[in-house]
């Protein structure tokens, strides 16, 4: 195999607060991809370039490539601060920082993320999986939920991002399973009738979630309650909550899922049991899609 | 001083999850008081004893000496399972259990939690301090509610609890103010006026709760919302959402408070916004008054 084969036309990174991932890029096509621990929280600010270049070196040629990157690395304590679009406004812009390299082989974008006034919220790394989910449906005019430790619901017409709102139901579910006194009373199974009546649960009485959580632990302790039982009744009700407000988001709309396969599979039995029809794309080809798009406006910007 | 003056009639403990407390009773006065991390989650079943000694031991005479000790001392994982008294019942009970002993100079009894059946709910060591306080108010016909980190809301009529419930508002904050995404938004000050709003906004609109807390972190970013802003939010909106789904606790009634001082107060400004009335009682105090309620009982059963 010649070496010159592997050398990227351009360089896709998706940054976030605990990972790293980079792809050498053909065109539109990943050819090769590293990835590392080395997440925004792990880094000071000059330590992104040698953290970047850690993986992505064997990709670099002569000619100078340029590397767009997207999500928490160019948040305020990143490696340069990527101001947000205001929306309503295309999840791609031109607002790109450019932070200052010492290796001349590398010409680094780093996209900005959106953010919203009223209610206030702030997203990064989830607009570029929009980008590229318009992308492939350029048309599409509906509402994109992003599940993950921060869930976001956007909505979207004719190619901006209109509004959003993000939930901590990711995080909430992962805090009272592992460091609550839950944990005691979680198991890792599932019990898929378990969760959709705790969805049911969750969605029509979302007042009474305060004074739910601690009968997981009383029913294990009275009556053994099942660890797997207790782990799908405790996601149930999570994403019941969330469900019931966000319900102007996905009532009578077209709901697209972007996110981690599992994670995605839970929204799509829930929402489907609430009537509402669900289609799924995959993260990391989203991703991929949105950086590309992101890619293609500084190729223009340049030339 | 008389080293005789020091020895106990009785001791007193009160054995927490992470924290154990002793206290030297003459009658009903505690004259010598020890505590230490020893609580029992950090105790394996043989290793009880010994970290009770190191506690009690200076008070020790020749004459072997009753130790009355509640809370999670008698849970199935402590030193040994003191099984649940079914509610409606009195807060204090004969179904105290004796675990055996290798010091013949102590006789120790654990007191019985409550539990309840339907909906699930248990309760270890706040049952002797609401027999505490109905020690001192025999005649008291509210509710008892019982700030902490499994805040307890609680029926008494007629000398019983009747029914009661248990929110893990306190444990939520602390997950949420110190491990999630929120901890850089928060900071240790206290803002009243936002608390008193944020209350109000939890109580009167609770099924919103899943999609405010991200709020506090864009707001950081976005306005700065000040650290102490963030925190009184935070509290405000879970008590919120706790009394929402508590209402029928806490509306039209009379309303004791029996808890750490600070929260107490908490609970007291948000349910006086509500036009509720609350008296406040010492826990410490009515934990003593609860134990020394049990000591009697154990007194006239062995005489």
């Amino acid at each position: 195999m010649n070496s010159e084969a592997s050398y990227a036309d351009w360089i896709a990174v998706d940054w976030g607060t605990s990972r790293v991932r980079a792809w050498a890029m053909k065109n539109d096509v990943p050819i090769a991809e590293a990835h590392s621990d080395q997440g925004m929280g792990t880094l000071a600010k000059d330590a992104f370039e040698s953290a970047l270049l850690a993986l992505i070196d064997p990709w670099l040629g002569v000619r100078q490539t340029k590397v767009v990157a997207c999500g928490m690395v160019g948040a305020r304590q990143g490696w340069a601060e990527a101001a947000y679009s205001d929306v309503p406004c295309t999840p791609v812009s031109e607002n790109h920082t450019r932070p200052p390299v010492k290796d001349t082989r590398i010409d680094v974008h780093i996209l900005p993320g959106l953010c919203q006034r009223k209610p206030a919220d702030v997203m990064r790394g989830e607009e570029t999986q929009i980008a590229g989910y318009l992308a492939k449906y350029p048309d599409f005019d509906g509402v994109i939920c992003l599940p993950g430790t921060h869930t976001k619901w956007a909505q979207v017409s004719a190619g901006e991002v209109v509004s959003f709102r993000t939930f901590m139901t990711g995080e909430m579910f992962a805090l009272l399973s592992k460091s609550s006194v839950l944990r005691h009373s979680l198991t890792k199974g599932w019990d898929e009738e378990t969760f959709l009546q705790a969805v049911s649960d969750g969605l029509s009485r979302p007042e009474a979630m305060a004074s739910r959580f601690f009968s997981i632990r009383a029913e294990s302790l009275l009556s053994a309650l099942d660890g797997a039982s207790a782990t799908a009744r405790l996601s149930g009700w999570l994403l019941g909550a969330e469900l019931a407000a966000a319900r102007a988001y996905w009532l009578g709309q077209r709901v697209a899922l972007i996110g981690n396969a599992t994670l995605s599979k839970h929204y799509a039995t829930a929402l489907g049991a609430q009537g509402v029809a669900t289609e799924t794309a995959d993260a990391t080809k989203v991703t991929l899609a949105g950086l590309f798009a992101a890619y293609e406006h500084i190729k223009e910007q340049v030339s």
